[in-house]
């Protein structure tokens, strides 16, 4: 097919449109299995989207999509279409919003519930500046749980503007949504006749000074487009939420049957790595499980991606999802240990930072044995800036109470969760999403303290957290060694507290860090504050300050300056210096 | 009045418990006026706490408070009374719910929203012990408005427990409560009688899985005791919600009339400082706004406390409060700067810890002029551990993008504001409540780097960064110049970016830096990690790391570290090494 824009299909038939229709979802589908991406929940999309262009006019008209995983089709239909074959790639389209890259994006968005907030600002910088325009939040039912949804609605009233938020319910956030703000919607959906029911509906919207529309089928492009165009016009005089229906994974029978499978898909030929950190957690909680009844397992909308299938299969009573709601996720766990309970709390590394204040205050000043497994730790690739798990190490350091692990591999990572279990205190375990090597040492005593791989010369020491830091570090060891350089490496496995002990008793007049974290606040930082008046000289690599955008995880952490070439760099030219 | 326990009350009369509230609300009212505290919100819940613990048995029951300004009445019946003269003290009875304090503080709390979702964790808990208890969760309608509420409600059904929540409705949060679910609740609050919107409601909260009773008198003592009553039978099957209205203030005319200004009441005889840096806020905020349109306030509950009133009063269209949603106000900032309008987002430093992961994605991501100003930063005094505003420097250090800047008094707080205007990127400005001194110095340039304030002989220089830190550095001057020691003291206003020009051009060896934070990710963390490969010996003084509990402000910097004693310790000492 060719580029069609936005401009372009406002003069195009139904039959047409349904056509263009077909092609997106034929473009979407070939080039998500090439790059990998978001798939059902685009395909889900394309009807509503072009309906959209067709209706408004998106040159002055703003659009917001809360997370973005639904964005291909506004993309590809404006400006994006001929180098679409880039997505996600370094350099390339990016799988989310990004106002960087168009004038179409009208706000970045990767995290979930903020798209209501977003559109609200927006319309009230609009009526102050006295401009004439529309703006629409597109919202998923799984981001519809989050608390900044209720916190948004709260406020519409108050704000006195005008905006469309369109509910695309596919009963799917990753996992199928749960809750029961869900529940009630779905309760609900099949209903549009019946008055009562919308009735009640609209009643309740009423009152956050919404006027309701719903339920329709969102991938049915003739009702979208009438709809749309009704409320346009109450858009005049009101805030509308429009509810409709789409079947995630549309188009393709294996993605509509499997749209937790084909939510994110990997791209042709992507690495396929000798074990994932979720498998091990899944693999070793369960076993766990079976012999501490205590043992229980909170996610926010993740249970497959993080590996917890077979828990949740398993030990249903013990397993809880509360969809996408990291705060709640983090308070549960906290108060289920105040009363005995061991609870594990299975988290992404950027979601985590919706819990930060809940881990202070809930978890840690109550000083509450609570074990937070955070994946997708460090940099996490194609999914660009919003998903980068690079400020953990920081956040994390600063906390009271809270023990820091960074596990070397799989194996040190499964050593850890068993002794987690007579861990008493707040722990946190950060590990990426990939195991790709084990290294050959069988230490157990994994919180207390750090581990020599290597012992050197007396001058030079590096200290390496994480999987991926020590990989490196190795590297740069082996390389050394050739120029005749013996270095040591210590596996530094608890960064926070750090193994003081053995700082204390380091002979090495260079000590190197390498951490998958930025700078400040990390781990180097933390050495370097720790040697602060000492002759020690200390040398970090970790990411410097900027966010870091998508690509490839090894080219991404070369780039941004942690990379055993740099390190081996360090070394060489201090000894010619 | 003696000290009368749970255990008794249960066997006293209607006349004699209605005596003893007006005791209770004697003694509340008579202490914190001596020591300080939340006077009002307590004052409205004595009935309700007296009928809690006339039917329940918090020996085995569990009572939690959101945020828990409303303790007091509880911490008197439960072996507090007779050293209830220690509150807010240090080493006193907790302003808020403390475990460590006693066993009948099932959940420590200070931050709105968490009480439904830990009554919650605490009941799955207990179903899987196999136990058998009641769980209370007491929150106010400002509270209500926080997502977490929303989140928690929506796992209700899900958790497939019991709990009890008690809507506690006085229609205040500190501010007047806004938001359409306060206004919902408000709107049907006087029509116990109407059925109609009785089961409006009971529908509503049906759907997430709670038999709703209300609304009743909550300071009607023999009500009370007959709802609980029966409520407690209902909690053998399901979860209930009772709301009930209260007065803020009850008892107390000047109280109930002026809520607001009796939510938090100062200590007799407490420091009336000169000027506080809120009122300077309002003042040059609201003198900025007659000039600029485009200059928006957004605060979370909080507009008197942070001096915005006037603002509020004279640009009504251009002042926003949200309620207690400290996330959607970071949203609505970034989206409003996405269009043109410069927001000032006013809050406390605990507060914004809610608010990290927005400041991350939302406002630094996408790299937009939002101005957070961050009043009662560093360590703020008799509320304890969990408003101690000591996190933000090392959390907002990590964030790319974001300048923070540290004013050294109200003058240079003023300046850097009237600058922040032409200021194109994310800002963050931190302070403490009380401005105490000015330094006289009239350097403009507030953002564009460092200036030295003493200039001293070439061996030692201190950084200090904020009002108190400079003001405890330059008596540290003072006491060593004696001790003919000639110190440099450098006000280190922008702890992110660091003024790398000035220190490059330092020729002293020692630098000692002062700051009101943690030592992790902090301002000397960051001035460590800078000089890791020199020769400079750092001292940085900063709180170590451990919660700071409640005491005087003065006391509590002291006694965590950061004092001139100690750097003059530090850096005689080494002159005598």
């Amino acid at each position: 097919m060719n580029e069609i824009t936005s401009a372009q299909l406002k003069s195009m038939s139904v039959s047409q449109l349904n056509a263009l229709c077909d092609d997106l979802r034929e473009k979407i589908n070939s080039t998500v299995n090439s790059n990998g991406g978001h798939l059902s929940s685009n395909l889900g999309m394309v009807e509503l989207t072009v309906a959209l262009h067709y209706v408004f006019n998106f040159s002055k008209d703003k659009l917001i999509f809360d997370v973005g995983h639904q964005c291909y089709t506004h993309k590809l239909l404006t400006g994006r279409f001929n180098n679409f074959n880039t997505l996600r790639k370094e350099g390339g389209i990016s799988g989310f919003p990004k106002r960087e890259e168009s004038a179409y994006d009208s706000y970045n968005t990767g995290h979930a519930g903020t798209s209501i907030s977003a559109a609200l600002g927006m319309a009230k910088a609009r009526d102050l500046n006295g401009e004439d325009y529309e703006i629409i939040a597109v919202i998923g039912d799984g981001s519809f749980n989050n608390g900044l949804v209720y916190e948004a609605f709260n406020s519409v009233r108050a704000l006195n503007s005008r905006v469309l938020i369109i509910l695309n319910d596919n009963g799917m956030s990753i996992s199928p949504t749960v809750g029961s703000m869900h529940e009630y919607l779905e309760d609900l959906s099949f209903d549009a006749s019946d008055e009562s029911k919308n009735s009640d509906r609209a009643k309740l919207f009423k009152k956050f000074g919404l006027e309701y529309d719903g339920v329709y089928d969102g991938n049915d492009l003739a009702k979208m487009i009438e709809r749309l165009q009704i409320v346009k016009q109450q858009l005049k005089t009101s805030s509308v939420i429009l509810h409709v229906n789409t079947v995630k994974g549309k188009g393709y029978a294996f993605c509509e049957e499997h749209p937790e499978q084909t939510h994110g898909v990997l791209a042709d030929g992507e690495d396929r790595v000798n074990v994932q950190y979720s498998h091990i957690l899944g693999e070793t909680l369960t076993k766990m499980a079976e012999e501490n009844k205590k043992i229980v397992a909170v996610t926010a909308a993740m249970t497959s991606s993080l590996g917890l299938d077979k828990f949740f299969d398993k030990f249903p009573e013990r397993a809880i999802d509360v969809g996408i709601c990291e705060e709640h996720a983090s308070i549960l766990c906290a108060s289920m240990a105040c009363c005995g309970l061991k609870p594990y709390y299975a988290v992404y590394s950027t979601f985590l930072q919706r819990s930060f204040d809940e881990i202070i205050i809930d978890i840690c000043s109550q000083n509450l044995p609570v074990t937070i497994c955070i994946d997708r730790a460090g940099v996490s690739g194609s999914d660009g800036e919003t998903h980068q798990g690079v400020f953990d190490l920081s956040f994390l350091s600063s906390v009271p109470n809270l023990t820091v692990a960074v596990p070397k591999d799989t194996c040190e990572f499964a050593a850890m969760l068993k002794a987690s279990v007579n861990f008493n205190g707040p722990l946190a375990i950060r590990y990426p999403k990939d195991g790709k090597r084990t290294f050959n040492t069988s230490d157990d005593s994994c919180f207390k303290g750090w581990e020599y791989l290597i012992k050197g010369d007396k001058k030079y020491v590096i200290l390496a957290c994480g999987e991926r830091c020590v990989s490196i570090a190795f590297s740069a060891v082996g390389k050394l060694k050739q120029a005749g350089i013996n270095v040591s490496l210590i596996n530094a496995r608890t960064i926070k507290p750090l193994d003081r002990a053995m700082l204390n008793s380091l002979s090495e007049q260079y000590i190197i860090t390498v951490e998958d974290n930025v700078l400040a606040g990390g781990f180097g930082s933390a050495v370097c504050t720790y040697f602060c008046d000492s002759d020690k000289k200390i040398k970090p690599f970790a990411y410097t300050d900027e966010f870091i955008e998508q690509g490839e995880v090894d080219s991404l952490i070369k780039k941004h300056g942690v990379s055993a070439e740099n390190i081996v760099k360090y070394i060489i030219e201090n000894e010619n210096r």
